[in-house]
């Protein structure tokens, strides 16, 4: 999208990321601060996003086996008690629910009252492996009732004390799976095909590649065994885990009790595993495709792929521009885009041309059409491609739109990840000298993602630290030859993908 | 379902219909305590049930110009006192968030950290009028902004003492619309749109009759102007509030300071509306449809529309009825029902085959198949209607039955309808006469539906709470003529019914 010298959004890129990110955001109305500190308020743009986001999943974890069910919001604060780690985790940032019921408090306004003092706090849930355990604990008794296979949409809420719309607010929207195996495989395998859903949905439906690997020691979620994520890179060439998956092994199983009698008659300790994504998504999604005039949309998940625009100056181009608009949109919603109807929309609102233009830019529809009475007497009109620069394409029949248009979102949609595939690509950099690594990761060089040999410990800690960046994982699908670890020198076969990250 | 002299739930319906509920619950699995008092943990039948009415629900509002967005959990406690009424209704039963932190209690528990104490305590959302109508006040500047239509699905909590599984938890699910109009009027066709929305989803979906009325002053949402509700009976005569829809008036825009500018060019106090319903539609499905045997599901919510168990006692048997049962399985979903394909499982466990019978009777599945090597060789098999008591019906062919599936489905959803519709006409009556209201009330009697003619005032109120009863609603499509006050012989024409309810 060409603006000519000036960008719909300010600051560009360029000139400000962080900031140019939350511009986006305003600017195509996802979302907005509430008077909740930390909290968002999700606009229905935002929104809809989201819903497109969970349906794509929904469908993957059903097709995966897995039933979906709802547990409390709250957990007795004893529960966090169980898994050390974990409390280590989560004790430092939750909600405390300390009373129920409010009184006045004499002078106008109310106060909790003491008397509704609560014998044990509840803690508003983090994560829910410890309320979801004690719950399978009960549901499990025999290997018959092995594999429990089981996913929660829902909010939680971590007391963060810096935040960003999507990418890090105190209360989010997410989905957990949490399931019980009988044998320690079962469950590794699990981990890891939930891994694959999830890069398979970030690659295909967010038009996002990622990296599939294992988190390192330091970066594991609290109480796991081993956490494998995707990693994507934003624009800016930062990271961002965009998904986890948690092989908990026995550790909750034990905090928990969850038992089961095996088929030789054992008692023994259940296998579990946890893997989440969230609305973090939405902004993975902003800053992989977004432009300096606002958001762009992967056609997969665009609440509408085409916006219609008409345009007439009386009453009688208005009926005749209505009709022809009615009957194109008639037509392009009998026809099917990765397997639904395409989704339209029509914005009659009594606004200036350019204005309404520019709001459907700014909120990333994949094709925008405006119609005006001269376009119907030439025969046809002009698609605007969002992900394309330069003015409209040629004129075209309402027919041969139709009939093209789900091959164009295609299109669309394989242009976006091949366009952030390439940009990632060319700030990849294998490294095996220190300095270098160094360099690439100083202050004001531009980074991007290194991958390199290590050994998991305090010196390369201690240098991801100081260059502040982190190790993103160990990627799955690398196939390293014996190497030296950049930190101690020692030998090793192991590379991680190191970046600054969000 | 006849099972000779002995039902699948113990109690029966007439021997004590609390602990009947209860036990159908239970038995269908489809929800059970959990660990926080008065939560439940929706297990996965239960939550598919809940599914289905959001899929549906979901799509009505849309298809009435609703947009989905999402609100914060926290309500700050000032935002609270804005409103009289509504602190005096809500303060009483919330649970009250007052710390960020938890540290260790020095006895190897953890405590709420004193330094961690929140400077205003924030409130879980019992119901989000004042965050959203803040939030509002924000988005609405002038009349071109209007209507503003939104809904949110969501969680919210409210601290009740006594609780059941669906029809009263302290944490339940729920959908809230929240809309905003520039004009009384609008906003007053609004709330009875969306009563209208929920009677059409009771009746249609649910094949649950209801009465749509208003209720009286007593009745009325904290807050609100008028309060409008749909009404049903369940199997015990009793009456359940299903749905309620707002006309909150300028009441919550002057506390939240939701103002317009007109077209006139006047600031003025918008006008708003609350509509919601929640998890407790389950409990009314449930209460409606459901007999000694367990779970009635109307095929629209069902989970699944026919269950397939197939039968056999060795291998090549298994080869043969696998393959047979995979074809109709095929066949049937590839017909549509209610506009989405017919939904299939087939059960191939190794359970005993009655066992395996009596789960999914009791989880209600419409339509039952069990298929075996002789039902193969004689060509056909007897399909099994959950709604119908007796022996499984005639011998049909595969291709008969898939051909008339849909065709029975909707029978089974109609019959549903008639059943109930039938069970509550015959339980409701008219009476002009207060000894013959007391006497239809009086402890020991079965009770039903009452209509009468009143006068909302403090006569009828005790007389109400004497029978332990309530006005339920006045009925919007009665048409009553001038009548006397069962209560103060007052001249009305208004009249109410009244029940026992949940």
């Amino acid at each position: 999208m060409a603006k000519g010298p000036k960008n719909a959004i300010s600051p560009t890129r360029a000139e400000n990321y962080p900031e140019w990110y939350q511009q986006v955001i305003t600017a195509a109305d996802l979302a907005e601060d509430s008077d909740v500190r930390g909290c968002m308020v999700i606009k229905p743009w935002g929104y809809a996003i989201w819903e497109n986001i969970q349906r794509r999943l929904d469908a993957m974890f059903k097709a995966t086996g897995h039933e979906n069910a709802y547990f409390p919001l709250f957990i007795p604060m004893s529960f966090l008690e169980k898994e050390a780690e974990h409390v280590e985790g989560f004790a430092k940032e939750c909600a405390v629910v300390t009373h129920h019921k409010l009184v006045p408090d004499g002078e106008g306004g109310l106060r909790p009252d003491p008397e509704s003092k609560l014998d044990e706090p509840l803690i508003v849930r983090p994560t829910s492996e410890t309320i979801i355990g004690a719950t399978f604990a009960r549901w499990v008794q025999s290997y018959r009732d092995l594999p429990i296979l089981i996913n929660q949409w829902a909010n939680v809420v971590r007391w963060e004390l810096r935040t960003r719309k999507f990418l890090r607010t105190t209360e989010f929207l997410w989905q957990e799976g949490h399931t019980v195996h009988a044998a320690r495989e079962q469950a590794e395998d699990e981990t890891r095909l939930m891994l694959d859903v999830y890069a398979a949905f970030a690659e295909q439906h967010m038009a996002m590649p990622v990296i599939k690997g294992e988190k390192t020691a330091g970066e594991r979620f609290p109480g796991a065994v081993a956490t494998y994520s995707i990693e994507a890179m934003m624009q800016d060439r930062k990271a961002l885990q965009a998904g986890t998956s948690h092989f908990l092994g026995q550790n909750f199983a034990k905090a928990q009790e969850i038992m089961f009698q095996s088929e030789e008659g054992q008692r023994e300790y259940a296998w579990t595993t946890s893997w989440g994504v969230s609305t973090r998504l939405v902004g993975g999604l902003i800053m992989t495709h977004s432009d300096d005039d606002g958001l762009v949309l992967p056609p997969k998940l665009a609440p509408a792929h085409v916006v219609i625009l008409p345009m007439h100056r009386n009453d009688e181009e208005r009926d005749m521009v209505m009709e022809y608009v009615s009957n194109l949109k008639g037509a392009l919603e009998a026809q099917l885009y990765d397997g639904e109807p395409i989704r339209v929309r029509v914005d009659s609102r009594d606004l200036r041309g350019g204005e309404k233009k520019w709001q459907w830019v700014k909120k990333g529809v994949p094709i925008r059409i405006e119609i005006g009475p001269r376009d119907i007497a030439q025969g046809g009109f002009k698609p605007a491609r969002r992900d394309l620069s330069g003015p409209p394409q040629d004129l075209v029949s309402a027919e041969a739109f139709v009939a093209s248009a789900a091959s164009i979102l295609e299109e669309i949609q394989q242009g976006l990840f091949d366009r952030a595939a390439k940009l990632r690509d060319e700030a990849t950099v294998e490294i095996d000298d220190l300095k270098q690594f160094e360099e690439f990761f100083a202050a004001k060089a531009p980074g991007g993602l290194a991958y390199a040999y290590f050994t998991d410990g305090p010196e390369m800690e201690a240098k991801c630290k100081a260059l502040k960046i982190t190790p993103r994982c160990v990627p799955l699908d690398d196939d390293p030859q014996p190497g030296k670890c950049l930190f101690t020198g020692a030998e090793t076969t192991k590379r991680a993908v190191f970046a600054r990250a969000y």
